[in-house]
């Protein structure tokens, strides 16, 4: 018998409950799943960062933590988590952030925000082509890779832009500070899915998001902190930004008396382009602790220095 | 020398111009292109269904009409006209057709509508993914087909009806009377894409618009007379269609009284989703011209029996 603590805010319980016991049921595995083991007692955990359980210095027999959100970087920096940390990459939610990402880029595009309020005039104005609006994605991860590869099947040009080098077909991949310049210089669209690290934090600030063409348009679905929101304020001012579409913030949900509410040329949408989605993700779960109980090695095992 | 006439709104001349010499130069025909060569001595003529010429009686020599749109239902019903007559299948065109669906698809399916609408509060409501959401594609030419594929691509299952049967690769093709009723009985999303035919008339009238679930919501960037419109009106009166985006309508420009303006539940875009860029569609002129020249079949012949 596997003991495995859920440790998540307790709403979850109700949708990760049934999912994850078909998925253990399916793996051919017998597992305890409950919300209250003894914690010396637990073999693993499926993990929320936003629980409760911040201390893990009892786990002593614990294989694993396995998250369930892809960004991990609340937890890190926690000194008691000692054993293998696994961040969920999710198919449903990758499928998820393609959609949004792709919906949002093609909003843009289209310039659907002018259509639906010129609902009382008719004036044609046809938008550029796909192959005519170059797209920068910023992160070449699991997320950023799977949505710069939708925009590219949709005829858009992607540039990509990591940390390290990357080589991915049919996108223009570029990395290190002049990649960064490169990366951005034609870009008048730039989606953000970087992880939040020290190293990311403000890639978009006065000094880059000067380096984009005047009228450029933000998306970011990935992090808060990967933005500097004065600066994209004062360039939403001047109007060397046209516009932002921003998922996410330092502080959750947007504070009331945030800038960005009511912004007209930023629309705040409520941190759901990466939603973890129960059944997908309890087959990721389901899948590391197989490979933990028969020695493989996890799927998804964070790098503590690089902290992703 | 091979006299070619241009028949458009004279505005147009200057985008198409310089285009269609080039092509005609790069597949090596030796062209005199006019507005104005006498009708007797023409031997093709690129045309746009709007133009003054519509009388073709006295262009004897004229070896074939090469259409600049896609849709031909203007003028095929024209006795004068009795040469070859030539649809424009534009890669351009298309492109720009599955732009627009794509966006307007995924529009409804992440309900970015509320998201615009709702900039003072968070209210995260997580859509279901793609693979979630059945669409169904009424017509599956060229334009259908395209646009179809994309959204395979995306993840949706697509559900295509055409008038008579196809087999396309990931999509569920259905055919006939039955075939329509199946169509429409799980469809969230609709997209008519059907030719502008007396067969194709009020497709989507009061009998099939009760057919789609309830809420269901309606795209139609094909050709106005395809919905009935004050069937349209009614059902989303009722709820039973809960959104239409509408593209084209029998009158362009849409009359300012018309009750599609301004309605709550309906977006009119100025029939912007298909438009031809004269670049690309330069180049299928020039190799219907090339291939008048060489004896080989015209690309994309109207067949006037079924007035498409």
């Amino acid at each position: 018998m596997i003991n495995v603590q859920f440790a998540a805010l307790p709403e979850r319980w109700a949708s990760y409950e049934a999912p994850l016991r078909t998925a253990f049921q399916n793996a051919g595995l017998e597992v305890d799943l409950r919300l209250d083991h003894a914690p010396s007692e637990v073999d693993y955990v499926v993990y929320a960062p936003n629980s409760d359980l911040q201390d893990f210095s009892h786990h002593s027999r614990c294989k694993a933590v396995l998250s369930l959100w892809a960004g991990v970087e609340k937890i890190t920096g926690n000194s008691t988590l000692t054993m293998p940390l696994c961040r969920m990459v999710d198919p449903g939610l990758t499928a998820g952030m393609v959609e949004w990402v792709t919906g949002h880029v093609l909003r843009y595009h289209l310039d659907i925000d002018r259509s639906l309020a010129e609902q009382d005039r008719w004036n044609p104005i046809v938008p550029p082509l796909a192959r005519e609006r170059p797209i920068t994605m910023l992160g070449l991860g699991a997320l950023g890779t799977a949505c710069a590869q939708a925009l590219v099947g949709l005829g858009f040009p992607v540039t990509g832009w990591s940390r390290s080098a990357k080589d991915i077909p049919n996108i223009n991949c570029l990395h290190g500070e002049d990649g960064l310049k490169e990366a951005l210089r034609t870009a008048e669209i730039v989606i953000l899915l970087l992880p939040d690290t020290a190293a990311t934090e403000n890639t978009l600030d006065a000094e880059t998001l000067a380096m984009l063409p005047k009228g450029a348009r933000i998306i970011n679905p990935g992090r808060g902190p990967l933005v500097d929101d004065d600066a994209l304020l004062a360039a939403l001012e001047t109007g060397q930004i046209g516009h932002a579409t921003l998922d996410v913030f330092r502080v959750e949900p947007l504070p009331q008396d945030h800038p960005y509410w009511g912004h007209p040329n930023v629309t705040v949408t409520p941190h759901i382009a990466a939603e973890t989605r129960a059944s997908t993700a309890a087959e990721v779960i389901a899948e590391n602790l197989r490979r933990g109980e028969a020695g493989e090695p996890f799927l998804h095992q964070v790098d503590r220095q690089l902290g992703y």
